[in-house]
C-alpha cells in the first residue's frame, strides 16, 4: 500500500520525458506476449523480437500486448517508437506513482489505473500501476508485477470465444480489462466490510486497546482505497463522454456500467468511513463509562472502610485517660458505630444510584 | 440491511451480461402477474405462458406486469427478450446490489430502486432491489422478494378505478409504484425519529451505556437509508428533466412533487445525523461531568479521613516517652484537634464550592 | 418545532392529489378574510359565501384573499375550482409538513413557507406552514392557525395607504408579506443569540452539565432553524430569476432585497453554530482541566499522610523488642522523621509545579 | 464584533423603504465633506447646505462626498433626492447590519463593506459600516462613526497628488477607498496570527485553562472575520465581473489586485482556524497525559504504602497469643518484610514502565 | 515557514503602484544573469547594465532573465519598463507575500509561485516567492533570495543541449522552471511522510506527549503545505486553457503533466491530513485505555487492603473487654478472616475481568 509515495525523488532533477523506472527494479525483466484475434481466428504467443509487433499493428485484427514488468527501458521505448507513443505518455507508464487518469492524443487513448490485491501472507493492499494504451486496433497493457495477474479470465474469454469478446474491437477488450481490475476493487473492499463487521462485534462484547488499532488501520486503508478509486471516476466519465472516436457508442453503454460501478465503491468507501468514525466514538465513551464505574468502586470502597479505620484508630491511642476503653460495652459500642457509619454511607451512595 | 454488499464477488470473472442472480437464492421462484387496463377495461391475472405477454404488449391498453422473485433467470431472459430489453440492463435486473440508478434507453427506461421496510421482529432495515421497465404502454416490475409488497394499494385503485390511475398512461403507473415505494421510506425514518426522542430523554434522565450503543445503531441505519436515499434524487431529477418522449409533460408534474418528497427525507436524515452527533457529544460531557463528581467525593472524602487517621496513628505509638499521652485531657484534646483538621478542610472544600 | 415531522404517514397509500389535511385537526375551522383594492379604494370584509370570490377575482384591483384554518377541506376545494389551481397544489397546502418551496405554473406561482415563533409560555419555536397563490391581480395566502398572525402590519399599511403598497401590484403584495414572515425569523434568531451570549458567560464563570444540555437546545434549535431557512435561500432566488410574467421587473429589485436577508440569517445561523461546537469544546476541555485539579489534591493528600501514618503504624507494633520506643527523644525524633517525609513530599510537587 | 446582530428588530412591521438608522443612535451628527479634484484643480470643504452638492454633481470633476455619521435621516434623505438613489438603497445604508454586498443600478453601483479595528482599550474587534454609491464622477461614502476613519491617506494622495488618484476617474477613487478599509483587514488578522504564536508558546510551556479561553476567543474572533470578509470575495468578483460602463477596464485590472488580496484574507483565516482547532487537541491530549501522570503518583505512593500500613497494622494487634511479638529478632524482620514488599512493588512498577 | 504572514503592514496607506519591497531587506543585492540561446548558440553572461537587455529582448532567440534578490528596487523599475511590465505587476513582484496566481496581459503572463524548500539546520520548511514574466521570446525569473537555487539543472540542461529545452520556445522554458520549483514540493512532502511513519510507529510501540507534539507540527507544516499548493492547482489549469498566444498547442501536453503532478500533491496532502487526525484519535483513545489500567490497579490495591487494614486497626484497639483478644486462636483467626476478605475481592475483581 503505496500511501507513501517516494520514488518521485529519483527523478528530480532529469528533463521531462526521461525513460526512468521508478517502482522496485529488483523485479525480472520485461516480458510480452501477444494475443491476435478476430471472430473467426485467434493467435496466442509470447513476443521475443519486437520489430514483429509492427506486423500485428498493421492487420486488421484487435490485438493485446501484454507487457509484464517495466525494467527493461530500451525494449519499451522501442514499443514507443513503433505504436507512435508521445514520450510523456513513455514517461507516465514507467513513473509507476501516477494518479489514475486519461489522456486523450490523436491515435490513441492512455489510461493509468492501480490494480489492488490484497498480500497473500500479511493480508496488506498491494497496488501495482496498470497503463492502457487503447489504439483503432489494438490494446497495450503495462503491469509492473508479472506474477500477479486479474486478466486470466479475459484470456480464457478469448480462447474459447465466450461472450461478446471476440465480437467486438479492441475498446471492447480495453474495457474488458479495466472491468477485470475494478472487480478486484470489490474483493479488498469485501474484506473491509468483514472486518468492520468483526470490530464492531469486539466493540460491544469487550473492547481492547488491540479494537482501536484496528479501527485505524482499515481507516488507513480506505483512505488509501479512496485516493486511488477517486480517480477513477473522473477517468471513466472522461473515456465515456469525450468525443474520441476509438470509442464506439454501444462500448459507452458498458462503461457507464463501469461508472456506476465506481460510484457504488466510493459509496461504500465513503459509508465504511463514517462507520469507524462512529465506531471510535463508541469506544471512547465506552472507555469513559467504564472508567466512571472503576472510580465508583475505589470511591465506594474508600468511603466505607476510611472512617471505619479512623474509628478503630481513635480506640487504638494510647491515652492515660480513655473511659470508653473501660467502659464493659464499648467494643460492641464502638462495632455498632462501625456499622452505622457503614449503613449510611451504603444508604447515601444507593440514593446517588452508585449501587 | 445490506451494509456490507458482498455478493458481488459471485460475479468477478464473469463476462459482462452474464444472467446470474446475485441475491439469495433459498427465496421461491419467479411468479408473474399482469394488470392490463384502460380507462373503460381491466384484466387481471397470473401469467404462466411468457409468450402470453407478447400480446399484451402490442396492444393499446397499459399494461403492467409484475414480476416476484428472480431465481428462475430462463424466464426472465425470456421476457427480456419479448419486450426487447438489453443485456446488460437484464443483468442489472438481477444483481441486486444495484445502486439506485435511471437508464435511458431508446425504447424503454430502466428504473433501480430499493424498497425499504422494517422487519417484522427485529425492526431492522430490510432492503430489497426493484427494478422498473418503463415502455411507451407498458411497465414490467421486478421484486425480489414476492412475500413483501407495497403495491397492493396502487392494486386497488386500478381495480376500482380511484383516482386518475386509470385515465393516464404507463409513465403515470411508473409514478404511483415509485411513490409507493418512496412512501415506505418515510415510515421507516419515522421510526428513527421516534427512536432519537426516546434516546434524547435517556440521555437527559439516565444516560446509560446503552444508550451509546443506540445512538451507534441509529447514526448506522440513518448512514444505509442515506446511502439509499442519496442517489434517488438523482434519478428523479432526470427523469423530470430528459428529454425523453416516454414521460408526458403532466407527469412530469407529479415526478418534481416525488423529487421534493426525497429532498425533504435527505434534509430529515441530515438533520437527525447532526442531532446523534450532539447526542455523542451531550454523553460524553455528562459523563466527564460525573466522573468530576466521582472524583470530589472521593476527594473529600479522603482529605478528611487521612490527616484524622494520622493523628490518631501518632497517639497509638508505644514509646515510652509520650507526655501527651498522660495529660488528663489528653484525649478530649486530641478530639478536637481532629475535630479542627476535618473543620478546616470542610471550610476549604466549601470555598472551592465542591459542597 | 417539528423537527420529527411524523405526520405524512396519515396519507400514505392515498392516491396523490387527494385532500387531506394531516395538520392539527383539532383547531377550528376554516376562516376567510378578503381585503380588495387599488389605489383609490379599499373593501376588507369576511367571506362566508365562496362563489363571491369569483367577482373579486374578474375585477381590475388588487384582491388578497386570506384564508386561516385548513381544516374544511371542501371549502379550500371550492376555492381551489374557483381560482383554478391544480390539484397537487391543493395537495401540497394541505400537508403541512412541505419543504419550502416554488413552483411556477402557467396562471398563478405557488409558494409554500414556514411562518415560525415562539410559543408564548415555554418559549419553544413553533412553526406553521404559510402557502401562497399568486396570480395577476390576486394574492391567496393560506395559514394553518388562525390566532397567529404576523400580517396585521401589511393590513395597515394598505388601510391606511401607508408606503407604496396600494400603489403597486399583486407580487408587491406577495413580496410583503413574505418579507413580514421572514422579519419573524430574525426575532427568533435573535433569542438564540441572546442565549449563546448567556451559556457563554456562564460556560466562564460556573460550567455546570445544565450549560452543555442549554448548549444541546440551542444546537437543535439552530438546526431546527437552518432546516427552514436553506430551501428559502432558493426560493427567493427563483422567484427572482425565472421569466414569469407574473412578478415585475420593479418587484425583483425587493425579492433581491429579500435575498440578502435570507443570506444574512443563514450566515448568523452557521455562526452560530460554530460557536456551539467551539463551546462544548471549551466546556469539555474545562472539565478535564477541574478533573485534575481535584485529582492533585486528592494525590497530594494521599502522597503526604500515606507514608506519616505508616511511620506511626510502625511505632503502634507491638514487639517486645523495639529499642526506639525506649529511647528518651524516641518520640520527638519519631515527629520529626514524619515532618521531614512530609517537608520532602511538599518540596517534590512544587517542583512539580502542582501547588 | 457585532456577531450578534440584534438592531434588526427596531425596523420589524416598517414598511421597506422607510428610513430608520438602526446602528447606535447616540453618536453625533450627520457630518457632510467634500472633495472634487481634477488633474489640475482641487477643491476640499465641508458642506453645510446640501443643495450646493448638485453643482458639484453636473460638473466635469471627480467628486467625493463623504457622509460621516447616520443619525441625522433628513439630511440623507435629501442626498439620496440629488444623486438620484432608490430607496431600498437609502434604506440599506442606514440599516447598518447589512451584509457586505454590491448592487448595480442604472446610474450608480451601490457597495456595502464593514470597516474594522481593534478598540484601542480592549483590543476588541470593531466593525462600522461604510456604504459607497459609485457614480460617473461621483463617489458617496457613508460612515457610521465619525471619529474612526481610514482614508486620510487617500485625501493625502489627492491633496498632494502623489500615485494615479488625481488623473483618473470615480471608479478608481471607489478602488482605493475599498483598499484602504481592506488594508485594515490585515492589520486586523495579524494581531491575530501574533495571539496564535503566544497561544502556540503557551500551549507547549505551560498549558492552563486560561489558554483554551484565549483559543476560543481567537475561534471566535476568526469566526466574525470571515463572516465580513467571505461576501466581500463575491462582491468584488462582481464588480470586476459585471457589464458596467461606470467601471473601467483599467480599473478591472486593479479590482483583481483587490480579489486576489482577499482570497488570501480568506486563505489566512482558514489556516487560522484549522490550527486553532488542533491547539483544542494538543490541549486535552496534554491534559489527558497529565492526568495520567498524576494517576501513576497517587498510584504507586498507594500501592506501597497501603501493604506497608497493612503489614504494621498486624503487629499493632493487641491479641494475647502472638508469637513473633516475642521473638528477639520479630521487629527488624518485620522491617525487612516491608522492605521486601515495597521493593517488590518498585519492581513491578519499573516493569509498567511507571517509574 | 510564513504560515503567519506579517509583511503587509508596511504597504498599508501607501498608494497601489508603490515599488517596495516587502521581504527581508538584509539580503544582499539585486544579481541579474541572463542566458539566450537557439538550437544552434548560447550566450550566458551576468549583467551589470540593464539597459542591454533590450538588446536580447528585441532579438529572435530565448531569453532567459534570472534576477536573484529584490532588495535593488530601481533596477527592477527600469527592467519593467524596458520589458513593458505593468505597475500593478511590478509591485505583486516585490511584495513577496503573494499568493500563487498566474495573470494575462496582452504582451505577458505574469506567474506568481512559491519556491520551498527545508532549513538545513532545523528542517524546517523555508519558502521564497519566485515570479516569472513570459513573453514571446523571453522568461523572466524573480527569486527573493541568491543562495538557494533550484534552477541549476535546468541551466545544465541548456548548456550541454540535453533533452528538447533548445529547440523549444521561451514556453517551453517557463514549463521546465516551473516543473524544477514543483519537484522540491514532492521532496519536502516524501520527508513529512516519512515523519508519519516515525510517529506512527511511535504511537503504537510508546505513545509520549512528544509524540503528540509532533502530530501537531507535521499537521501544521501540511496545513502550510496546502495554503502554497492549493493555489497552484487553479493557476496551472488556467495556463492551460487560457486562450493565450505565448502558450503553444505542444507546451500544453506539459502543463497538463504539471496539472497532474499538482493533483497529486493535493491528494497526498490531504491523505497525510487526515492520517494526522486519525492518529490524534488513536492516542487520546489510548491514553484514555491507559488511564483505566493505572485506575484498575489503584481501586484493586485499595479495595484489598483497606478491608485488611480496617481488620488489623479493629484488633488494635485498646477496650479493657474484647473477649478475641483472649482467645488462645485469636491471632490465626484473625488471619484467616483477612485471607478470606481479600480471597473475596479477588474472586470479585476475576469475575469483572479486571484482573
Amino acid at each position: 500500500m503505496d500511501i507513501f509515495p517516494d520514488q518521485d525523488s529519483k527523478t528530480v532533477g532529469l528533463p521531462p520525458g526521461t525513460l526512468v523506472y521508478t517502482g522496485d527494479s529488483t523485479k525480472a525483466g520485461t516480458k510480452i506476449t501477444i494475443i491476435d484475434y478476430n471472430p473467426e481466428c485467434l493467435d496466442e504467443s509470447p513476443i521475443d523480437d519486437i520489430s514483429k509487433c509492427k506486423f500485428f499493428k498493421d492487420r486488421n485484427t484487435v490485438t493485446w500486448l501484454n507487457v509484464d514488468g517495466l525494467t527493461d527501458t530500451e525494449k519499451l521505448g522501442f514499443i514507443g517508437e513503433i505504436f507512435g507513443i508521445h514520450p510523456l505518455t513513455m514517461e507516465d507508464i514507467l513513473h509507476t506513482d501516477q494518479r489514475p487518469k486519461v489522456e486523450f492524443f490523436d491515435d490513441y487513448i492512455f489510461v493509468v489505473m492501480k490494480m489492488i490485491y490484497r498480500a497473500k501472507k500479511r493480508s496488506d493492499i498491494i497496488s501495482e500501476q496498470v497503463s492502457f494504451i487503447i489504439g483503432t486496433n489494438f490494446v497495450i497493457s503495462f503491469q509492473e508485477n508479472p506474477d500477479e495477474d486479474v486478466f486470466e479470465g479475459i484470456r480464457e474469454r478469448i480462447r474459447n470465444n465466450k461472450g461478446r469478446i471476440r465480437k467486438l474491437g479492441s475498446d471492447y477488450l480495453a474495457y474488458a480489462l479495466m472491468d477485470a481490475i475494478l472487480d478486484n476493487y470489490f474483493i479488498v473492499l469485501e474484506r473491509e466490510g468483514d472486518k468492520i463487521e468483526e470490530i464492531e462485534e469486539e466493540l460491544i462484547s469487550d473492547p481492547m486497546p488491540r479494537t482501536v488499532k484496528r479501527v485505524y488501520n482499515v481507516k488507513r486503508e480506505l483512505l488509501y482505497l479512496r485516493k486511488v478509486t477517486w480517480p477513477l471516476r473522473e477517468l471513466i466519465s472522461m473515456l465515456q463522454k469525450e468525443e474520441s472516436k476509438l470509442i464506439r457508442k454501444d462500448t459507452r453503454i458498458y462503461l457507464r456500467d463501469l461508472y456506476d460501478h465506481i460510484i457504488q465503491l466510493l459509496d461504500t468507501i465513503e459509508t465504511y468511513r463514517e462507520m469507524t468514525t462512529s465506531m471510535l466514538e463508541l469506544y471512547i465513551s465506552n472507555m469513559s463509562h467504564k472508567m466512571n464505574e472503576i472510580m465508583k468502586v475505589l470511591t465506594i470502597i474508600a468511603t466505607i472502610f476510611m472512617p471505619l479505620t479512623f474509628v478503630a484508630g481513635i480506640y487504638g491511642m494510647n491515652f492515660k485517660h480513655m473511659p470508653e476503653l473501660e467502659w464493659y460495652f464499648g467494643y460492641p459500642l464502638s462495632l455498632l458505630l462501625m456499622g452505622g457509619v457503614s449503613l449510611g454511607m451504603l444508604i447515601y451512595f444507593r440514593r446517588k444510584k452508585w449501587i
